[in-house]
């Protein structure tokens, strides 16, 4: 009998912690989605950066321009203070436009491709060689360098899709482009090609971030789409002696500087507690970055207009940062977490929005202990309204995960994200392929877990 | 202690009624999402439907060219039986292009409008008149021949964007197209114009069915895009006796034959016990019907596919119909449900898509005993994995809820709602709005839940 006494009084405790759907709790949480869903500039905003921006690696005057904006933005959106803190980040360039060519007998035929991010050029006339064309880092391993010597690698190994959550596939198929140009450069090749990470069969090159050699110069390596590596492919099941010439550019700058920008409302009981809501400034030097990051930097900003549009003071502060070079080298973030260290700084949670403006399923939330998203439960039926169910275990994402080292429990905006690597890294990354509605959802979503936790703790 | 006893008994039936994470049911339903992702032939079934037969309205030869096509596709997927059904279906003529222009001081300006089905047509020369702006059918009738005879009508309430599902947003604004038109003329006035049911922001009119008079001719009804609605409402701001010129040619013509065209895989124990899975085969005669209802019908060929690629045998009668005329009269459901009460059939479930080919989030599910879908929430531990997890109280959709009339259970695939109106109805409803895998994991989601009642019952 005692052991359902406790039973049944854990119930009870369990459904008090519960708010209930027409609960203030319920009202407040949907008057964050009406808002955002009637009255966002969210887009508008999306629509401002990515068409004025384009193109904002850490080191270009496209992203030095992004940031003058995003502090005009947040002065217009109300807060109490903005000011942006000095960074200095990796600075990689493409340089001039990379070629791949296909050299069959009946010509040179192009190949779509993008130089990867940290990586190296070919001298200028490019490196001419026949191709090994491999599936995995561990085949390269074993052939060495008498099947890899002089040869370009090429590294075909699709992203596989019967993964529901197309991260999965990212995941499964990732180390080609982060890996794959250092272990073909150790084993003596003279470039490397990649298959674009995508789900999506077409002819537009994925571009991101590959991993530096330890010792030696960045070595040159491309992306090809998926159309060009299926080409290539074909090809060489023709003729495994067909030849490829591939002409990169990329180079190494010396650091540049710089800056995260942040606005902030400043908490009325609790001012030296801080919630971030984040999403990064930067992105690829060949894409708008309207999901990638666009979308998460805008709804970051959105968050705190909503409260201020609610006439809600959060009790802590409320801080939006935007991230300066999440794309390749993470020194914002990195930046972000040291100096919040160093001025012995609360933070009770940050959030971040880096997977895409699509419609909001969830949060992946990660804490030290282990149970934050455990303990967001609670707050499921105040979301299923709105299409948000799913709270699962996760890191939050690369920018906010600087501050989960620091202890920090975290929480990623999850989307549907079905459509995301289809424009990843790419010049199709643009306005149109976001949709407002999905994208103030997401805004909405997260402004009402900011309050839930403000109000109610995690 | 007798209610205890009660209760845990209650709840161990609960707890063996739903199948496990890791069990043989589980295992079929992610083969049924693995198999549609990895190998689906849906995408380019629904490519050829859309590119070479657009505009499918009843009485077209597009929609005539649709038939054939979808025969051979039925009898290529490896069913037991392909055949159609007679159907005497009405026939809307648009006619001529349509013509709106506003007459400014300035010289005349197009506004984007598309007729609306059902409707009628102007004089050759069209109508010219003022304009009476109206954000209701009531302030019609509130104002009367009075306010209304001579005049152009111009509905002009928005959707309200503050809904979470976008259909409750269609639906509070929906009277305006369907019965409009016909208060309008009730009144006296010359000719309908409608704002668009969109909620996108943009210059493309979606056109639609609109009631047609008890008696008396069709009355020349038109939408305009919602940029153009915004256009005559600042123009009307500007001069209140600002003139429009309309000129329409749509007519009503006698019924035309069409067919519904079903494949059917033989139950191997209950024969002529059936399951429908469908989605119709028409579509508006200014669009190429991708989401509507091309989705539903390549969707409704791989429930099938699916079934015989994993080597599972139906124990009931397992039917895909694409129902014709759907978009303007239901006579291919209405049809559908006779033959099936005159021949005495026994149907145990009926699905449909026809809410768009996006991620699949759940269904809506109806029954004359109004429990399905309480009955299917066993199920929805094998669906979250995939991301589908809402199981709501519906009506399955147009085409099945005439079998829901005779007391059949239904079920309509509920994806994210989103973009739908963005692209309903409209020349814009084409292949690239459409993403690959989102249709796939509709297809398998359907299919999941048609083994599951096939094995398990509902």
């Amino acid at each position: 009998m005692r052991r359902l006494l406790l039973a049944g009084l854990l119930l009870c405790a369990t459904t008090a912690a519960t708010p209930a759907l027409g609960s203030p709790e319920a009202d407040t949480v949907n008057r964050f989605f009406t808002e955002a869903l009637e009255h966002s500039p969210a887009y508008d905003h999306l629509r401002e950066l990515t068409t004025r921006y384009p193109g904002r690696l850490a080191g270009t005057a496209a992203l030095d321009g992004a940031i003058e904006w995003a502090q005009r933005v947040l002065g217009a959106t109300g807060v109490d203070r903005v000011y942006t803190q000095d960074v200095m980040a990796p600075h990689w360039d493409r340089g001039a436009p990379e070629s791949v060519q296909l050299l069959l007998p009946s010509g040179r035929v192009p190949l779509a491709a993008a130089a990867l991010g940290n990586t190296g050029s070919t001298p200028p006339e490019g490196v001419t060689g026949e191709v090994l064309m491999v599936h995995s880092l561990a085949e390269v391993e074993r052939l060495g360098p008498a099947g890899a010597a002089g040869k370009i690698i090429f590294y075909n190994r699709p992203m596989p899709p019967r993964f529901a959550y197309t991260f999965d596939a990212y995941g499964a198929a990732g180390d080609q482009r982060n890996q794959g140009p250092v272990v073909a450069a150790r084993h003596g090749a003279v470039a490397a090609l990649v298959r674009s990470l995508t789900l999506a069969h077409d002819d537009v090159p994925h571009t991101g971030n590959s991993a530096h050699p330890v010792d030696g110069p960045p070595f040159p390596a491309a992306a090809l789409s998926t159309v060009a590596a299926d080409r290539l492919a074909e090809a060489l099941a023709a003729d495994p002696h067909i030849r490829v010439s591939v002409t990169l550019h990329g180079r190494i700058l010396p650091d540049a500087p710089t800056r995260n920008v942040i606005g902030e409302i400043r908490g009325s009981e609790f001012p030296n507690q801080v919630i971030v809501v984040g999403g990064h400034l930067d992105s690829w030097d060949i894409t708008p970055g309207a999901h990638d990051d666009g979308a998460g930097v805008v709804q970051a900003v959105e968050v705190l207009r909503l409260f201020h549009a609610l006439g809600l003071k959060p009790r802590h502060t409320l801080r939006c940062v935007m991230f300066t070079n999440e794309e390749n080298g993470l020194a914002g973030a990195t930046r972000y977490a040291s100096i919040a260290r160093q001025a012995g700084e609360r933070h009770i949670l940050a959030v971040e929005s880096d997977s895409g403006g699509f419609t909001p399923m969830g949060f992946n939330l990660g804490s030290t202990q282990g149970n934050a998203h455990e303990r967001a439960q609670r707050w499921r039926p105040l979301f299923e309204p709105w299409g948000i169910w799913r709270f699962s275990k996760g890191t939050g994402g690369a920018d906010v995960n600087q501050l989960l080292l620091l202890g920090v429990p975290v929480a990623g905006l999850a989307p549907d994200s079905q459509r995301y690597f289809d424009y990843h890294h790419t010049a199709i990354d643009t306005i149109d392929k976001v949709n407002p509605r999905e994208l103030n959802l997401g805004a909405a979503a997260i402004a009402a877990l900011v309050w839930l936790v403000d109000t109610d703790g995690l």
